[in-house]
């Protein structure tokens, strides 16, 4: 089997795990990385790889767009094009119709959009998500799902009936995952019925894993907790349970607690660019005249190149002086805080502390969730 | 001695030296990339390290009005804030004060200008620019000098009448290069009589090296290296010779041939954000549609990171899609090219194949710069 994934330990419902992909192992719980248009915005591959990196989602409505999937396919495929060695996933495009799109019409087939960047006609069904996913070639790739407003109970239900109909198409358009590993989505929004609802109608697909979409899009962060609290014990045990688009850190931690393995937001590099760093005592716009002078580095217990070489005062300078490097410098830091906070949680499940560290983890990054108000999705980076 | 010049080979007028430097030495010829606002725009100080850079520039004028030469001496000089370990040399800020700012009055004494910025009013004096210069702390600091129009005698006359009585204030007022060494400025057009004069007056300083300024602002390259033929002979062999902003690879050959041993240019990173990079069929602009599925690197036979892992179709892919990433790795590999240029020919040098080598060197680079008109000059980044 080229994907499996192994549960190595368990801590109530948080599990420490490995799933093989033929890029290599990803050790769970794991933070990726968004390269919405094959790259993270600002970062190379190989600060990436330095700074632990180990799975990069990369967006199939942008790279449908531009370069699109053929040029990718006969530049031999998204690891080769955007030279990315390790594990990639690409979502399925749903989303970004959606919420970037001007769409002009859905229907129970697909849905016709207009391209946000030049007005030029597409459309995306599921057979058609899965051709182009299978031209990226990513190891992870996603079923084309229906993520609706998940506190109308209407518009979800809907979506759930679309949503497990389009999976089922996706799988008969992709029945094979020995090269590339076909997740489906559960939908259902903040409703335990729908919730599943949807887990009924995907499971019998057997996927080798499954996501739960349509959080952290707007419902209150209780409301999201609780729906991972009634969805979570639906999905397979064996299988990697993966949250989508969710970046903010005690949300990862609370995640964790309740059992997903797989996160992904394109929240740290896109706060790096507006200037705004994780650190210990909250998040920190840089660009604020308090750090002027200040000698220390973002956080002193990080072990990221910006942190171990930068002071604060030279970021504020490369930010005030308008100059490209303080997105950099920010992206790397804050990608490690994520990716170092994975590492640390995991290593919390291997020794059977987590349960009791997760108090003062969700102390420390509550604090700076809080200080920053409830800036919770971040969607695909335009 | 903190600072000392050994030439160790010479063919002909060329050199190879070693500059010894309280931050090390400095392998001569040396090409230095320029970080105007103490940051070489879109790569890290490691980047440029694992690329083989050696010698930083920063400009006097941009960082005295941002983020102020107080705060950098504050902050533990230029090389803790900007964590450059090996040797920087700033500019005066003259050359900034007449090509950048309102100007609102030349005299003797100095300029009184407006910033670039915001308008804020600003005096540079001879000694005004050393002090500065001492509180950034860069190893090479440059006498405050007015750089005229080259071809215009009258001009040039009252410039260097002007530049020879700045230059004695400059080393009255910086007498010691113990920590910082003073270079002195040759300016006088492109007038044998005029550069004669301004080495005459300098000489005395006893500078520990000397800078020929004023060329490659809009005369002809034969201009410039006639310039060159007749004024290297008037400075010191025992001291390096810099030749202030020239980056254009045949003219970096050109001017090693005539006895220059230090060189500082904006061009390769400037071309890089124009999506324009030095390769062996001349300067590319990468954003051709040519390359959309070109899977060659930049240039086969670079060592540097962007050639060595990234083809043209994807460096064009990140410039179609705005990718901040382009000009990151299009500026990696740009400087290396010059640097890697200099290796070569500081080896060609030391092995004696240096002038039987210049015609082959001059045809492959001045086919870059046929290819793409005479840009020669390009001032200081803003």
């Amino acid at each position: 089997m080229s994907f499996y994934f192994e549960v190595v330990k368990t801590q109530g419902r948080a599990r420490a795990g490995v799933f093989h992909t033929p890029h290599g192992d990803l050790l769970t719980p794991v933070f990726a990385p968004v390269g919405t248009q094959a790259t993270v915005k600002a970062v190379t591959p190989k600060q990436l790889e330095e700074h632990g990196a180990t799975l990069v989602l990369s967006n199939t409505y942008h790279l449908h767009l531009r370069p699109g999937e053929d040029l990718v396919r006969e530049m031999g495929g998204l690891h080769e094009f955007m030279r990315w060695p390790g594990p990639i996933l690409t979502d399925s495009g749903g989303f970004q119709v959606f919420s970037l799109a001007q769409i002009n019409k859905i229907d129970e087939d697909g849905v016709t959009f207009r391209s946000h960047i030049d007005g030029s006609k597409h459309r995306f069904t599921p057979e058609v998500s899965m051709a182009i996913q299978e031209s990226l070639g990513a190891d992870i790739i996603m079923a084309f799902d229906q993520c609706p407003v998940p506190t109308d109970r209407a518009i979800v239900e809907a979506a759930v009936a679309r949503t497990s109909a389009w999976a089922k198409r996706c799988r008969e358009a992709h029945p094979d995952d020995s090269k590339q590993a076909l997740f489906g989505i559960v939908q259902g929004g903040i409703f335990e019925d729908q919730r599943a609802a949807s887990a009924h109608a995907l499971l019998p697909l057997d996927c080798p894993g499954y996501a739960v979409g349509g959080l952290a899009v707007g419902e209150s962060k209780q409301e999201m907790y609780q729906t991972l609290d009634f969805t979570l014990p639906l999905l397979p045990e064996n299988k990697p349970r993966y949250l989508m688009g969710v970046g903010v850190p005690d949300d990862l931690a609370e995640g964790i607690l309740r059992g997903i393995d797989i996160f992904d937001c394109v929240l740290p590099t896109r706060l790096a660019r507006h200037h705004s760093a994780f650190a210990p005592e909250g998040r920190l716009n840089l660009m604020n005249a308090t750090f002027a002078r200040d000698e220390r580095p973002i956080d002193e217990t990080c072990d990221c190149y910006t942190c171990k070489t930068f002071t604060r005062a030279y970021i504020r300078h490369l930010i005030v002086a308008k100059e490209l490097l303080a997105g950099t410098l920010i992206s790397i830091h804050n990608l490690r805080a994520l990716i170092r906070l994975m590492e640390q949680i995991r290593g919390y499940i291997t020794d059977g502390s987590f349960e009791s560290r997760v108090p003062e983890l969700l102390i420390q990054w509550s604090n700076n969730a809080k200080r920053n108000q409830a800036q919770r999705h971040m969607d695909t980076e335009t």
